[in-house]
């Protein structure tokens, strides 16, 4: 493990992941470290003190990790966005674009109660589709988004301005260049 | 969201997901609500009070949920182990066995290190088989398991036996009948 001082230090970079010309930030190395995982989850939570947050949602995968440390954190729930076909219950979807193609995500249609204020959290913010996507759902449920929390924003990619533009508060740890 | 006293009063059942015949727990019910997370994850940890645990393991994706959360609480780091490709670095990795064909699982090689005590987390404990292969990554990369938690364990699949013929120490917050 390395040892690091900031939570960007802990992250790694692996090149042509998941294919050429990407540099993939690995947040795994962060996580698995004692001191850089607490450090994040702490510092993500940061902005929001005094606030009212009645429940975390996390975007499938890595979004889990956090979210379910970060709901664990504040003693409120947890909800889910996951893929396509996972979840058990009634959902509602909403689709959205991809550099190739397009994906859908997915929520439980009685997960969040109208009004109820709501955390979303995800490891990167790069283009900001998938948040995108789920800010779409939390909202077509009635939540109140409070803040988008990452670890990571990737600028280069205009994800924040897309969230902005949604009139969404949002908060990142560090950035990094490139894609 | 249902109101209960026990862990076990927060999961909802769905028929026939992900097909005919399946009584799915879903575990998505107890994590929404502020009071049944919080039991969940403060009643998993209660076995280890006092116990050295040095990184939690979890499995993907409902482990993550849990692991982030457990791993927070502790202070320690958290590892994922995933459905194959989906980790961007150097992996060792482990087929087994599903109803139909089978399936693979991966570690970062360097995630965990040779004598570290490990906690093994997940939501459901079925035949056991994505956590026996779970353990054999762990112990190929010299972790030494302390426990294997879930929230639940379906007792007629017969998990907890496959688990304890590996000599692993297993707990789960509840059961239920059926598949």
């Amino acid at each position: 493990m390395r040892q690091g001082t900031t939570v960007r230090d802990y992250i790694r970079t692996i090149v042509d992941f998941p294919h050429e010309g990407i540099m993939f930030r690995d947040v795994t190395t962060l996580f698995a470290d004692p001191r850089g995982f607490r450090m994040a989850i702490d510092q993500m939570l940061h902005p929001y003190a005094g606030m009212r947050i009645d429940k975390v949602v996390g975007l499938e995968a890595r979004g889990f990790i956090l979210g379910g440390a970060i709901a664990h954190q504040l003693s409120v729930g947890f909800v889910p966005i996951r893929k396509k076909g996972k979840l058990p219950g009634t959902t509602i979807s909403q689709d959205y674009k991809l550099e190739y193609g397009e994906a859908i995500v997915e929520i439980h249609d009685d997960a969040i109660a109208p009004g109820e204020k709501i955390l979303l959290v995800d490891d990167l913010l790069a283009t900001g589709g998938t948040a995108a996507a789920g800010i779409r759902l939390i909202e077509r449920l009635g939540g109140e988004i409070v803040s988008c929390a990452f670890i990571i924003d990737l600028p280069e990619l205009g994800g924040r301005k897309v969230l902005e533009d949604l009139g969404m508060d949002v908060h990142a740890l560090c950035d990094f260049e490139g894609m």
